[in-house]
């Protein structure tokens, strides 16, 4: 059978290591010559299959194609487009294979969370109604780390490091401005339905570096006068407190924290962020000085301080994708696999997309304290491997030296054109 | 000439480096044994030696006082605590002179701002004044940069570090994300004087990755029009746009862009950042989708991503502070010297304290571009040594290992208990 070609794009919100994947899928593609030809990227992810906008990732050296490992955020351009279902809009899926033959294209790589799983899925069921054969396998990627079966998801380790090294740093400056100024701060996090990375929050302290931490997970209703009672406590204990607030933390009544319904002088509305929103019932409920921060890109983009288990996670991903459609799998997505906790010991091991599309992952309840506001050892236990490690990329005249591509178009084939709604 | 204890306290805002600068103190004093006894350090800051809280730094190890280095925010605690004038509290100044005595100090280190210069500058007049010998330098430290003489403050390469670093990084995931999502990324950073910080984000970009950054300066008026039309001139050439927002930025009318008058659902006032407010405008205006982060405390704690640069000249300052008062100076400030750009060479110069009390040094005219949303070559050429360099800190499971020192008392000596108001 001659090679074909493979197509490569990324979804959704983009993390420090998605790169890291499509460089284990881009390196490892190009030692399977026999069967890969090339690798086409899509041009702001899936758009890029369905304007036929294509990348030719071949006109990039493979140092180029190497630094990519240590590069943040999507490389080729991510989108946030969901293919509705076939019955909906079978005119998109037709056109992707309508693409895809055009381009002599036989492998699907598709670089997202849940929504790009079921994409993904549905890209290899059509195929075979279609009779165009194409193996379709999905990269996790989330910051999230709310896909099923695998144990975490790549780009969520290097997240949970920044929130805990910062939470730990910025608690380190409030104890010592406790005394005559601030006492609390407040650093709102992602996360819009499940708490984990507001867990890592709680990452910062240790036996060793014993820190006042309250956290607000979104599995949580808050509850003011139970978490006012928790900050005073905390402050009167140790003369300050951090509290790490999920951005999708939502009160009894089931709003967003976020959406106070503020508005300026003016009466127009204003978006604000949980943060401030938290910082002020500190300062109405208790009267105490406060600061706030939200780390929002700051966070999932923060490659300078990626974990080194994040970064391996992530190239593995992309590098068993390509291993796996070698071997002639389809629907399936790599995973990975908690071997042992002590040593951490991992494997890649292969879920079929069917029980990874639309299910989302939460937090186990025995994560969280029974007072809804810390992690408890088992949740301690899951995270520590993940944040490990340091995987500093190279810095040129004091800065990080990512790299960018060429991104060089694959000349057009279709005459027709296609109007992404 | 017997040997004397040395006083040495921390004001103001905290840093990444100024640890750097108690190691620089402590490690040299120890090697002044002649002359230097013992570093008592004020438990935060000069309230400690006002309450006659004092820390006995011989308590702790070589090794301890080493990782001072590495070690963010202040070791002994800090305040916001400014003496007032002579004339208005001279109990003030008294009280501290009587400790000093009751401690045999004959030596006050004071490390931090333009108000500590003051501060310092003060007990080294009413030491005259009352006949008690007291030899007082004023350690420089502010991430503002503000203290004239000196060429730059410790403090400040490192938060202009991470501020570029992190407008890199954030630039970087929103040109990902721009084509189907967010258009404009806006971070708010310190500086409520002075553009410094600021203008740190516009290092994000050089010749080799280009970045659209639009700065807004505390130093330039805010006009919404003209911004406006900067951001989509931005986003139409590039796709997409970063916003670095100092939080000291006003309108033509004076008044704190943050300062926007918000009110909740119930008619409460709300405190708000600049970056929300510049986010809601681009909104608003050009209807473009953001993201908006504030650093907040993450920048000036930020140890993980210091400037070697910065750290080197945090600790040089400590160490000169301390040779100088063997040397007998009084009232004097360690400044550093820029010698010459390429290479960037700097040496340690002196400056007398009635010279730096009092006067902020202000970003240049020619350091803002003409339309005045960027930097030009003269502020790149100043800024570049700056953040060079990478200074990590030691790491354990997966968190960079900060020191907490023992923080001994030292045992008071007087009876009568004084009031801080």
């Amino acid at each position: 059978m001659a090679a074909k070609n493979a197509f490569y794009a990324q979804s959704g919100g983009v993390t420090a290591v998605i790169n890291a994947s499509a460089c284990g899928v881009i390196e490892t593609a190009r030692k399977y010559k026999t069967k890969i030809a090339k690798v086409y990227a899509g041009r702001n992810g899936i758009i890029g299959a369905l304007t036929e906008d294509l990348i030719d990732t071949s006109k990039d050296s493979a140092s180029a194609i190497a630094a990519l490992r240590h590069t943040p955020a999507g490389a080729f351009g991510s989108c946030r487009y969901k293919l509705k279902g076939l019955e909906q809009n079978r005119a998109e899926y037709e056109r992707l294979i309508e693409v895809f033959e055009a381009h002599n294209i036989g492998y699907f790589f598709y670089n997202g969370g849940g929504d790009s799983a079921d994409t993904c899925h549905k890209v290899s069921q059509l195929s075979q109604q279609m009779g165009y054969p194409i193996q379709a396998i999905h990269v996790p990627k989330t910051v999230d780390n709310d896909l099923p079966i695998t144990d975490n998801c790549p780009g969520f380790g290097s997240v949970a490091k920044y929130i805990a090294v910062s939470t730990r740093e910025a608690s380190f400056d409030v104890a010592s401005m406790a005394k005559t100024s601030t006492k609390v701060f407040v650093l709102e996090v992602m996360g819009r339905h499940a708490g984990w990375i507001a867990a890592a929050g709680g990452m910062a302290s240790d036996k060793e570096t014993d820190i006042p931490i309250v956290i607000l997970f979104p599995e949580i209703a808050f509850d003011r006068d139970k978490f006012l009672a928790k900050v005073d406590g905390m402050v009167k204990k140790y003369g300050y407190c951090s509290v790490v607030v999920s951005e999708g933390v939502k009160g009894a009544d089931g709003k967003f924290l976020s959406d106070q319904g503020l508005r300026d002088a003016f009466g127009h509305a204003q978006l604000g962020g949980a943060a401030p929103v938290v910082a002020n019932i500190v300062k109405d409920g208790l009267g105490l000085k406060y600061h706030w921060g939200v780390a929002d890109y700051l966070q999932r983009a923060a490659r300078h301080i990626a974990s080194k288990t994040d970064v391996a996670q992530a190239y593995a991903m992309g590098k068993a994708a390509v291993q796996f459609a070698a071997k002639g799998h389809n629907a399936v997505m790599p995973t990975i696999k908690r071997v042992s906790n002590k040593p951490y010991k991992w494997t890649v091991d292969m879920a079929p997309l069917d029980k990874v599309a639309n299910v989302e992952k939460m937090m186990p309840e025995n994560f969280i304290t029974k007072d809804g506001f810390g992690i408890t050892d088992k949740c301690r236990q899951y995270l520590a491997p993940l944040i490990k490690g340091e995987d500093y990329p190279p810095y040129k005249d004091g800065l990080p030296k990512y790299v960018r591509l060429k991104n060089v178009a694959v000349p057009k084939k279709l005459k027709n054109k296609f109007e992404v709604k």
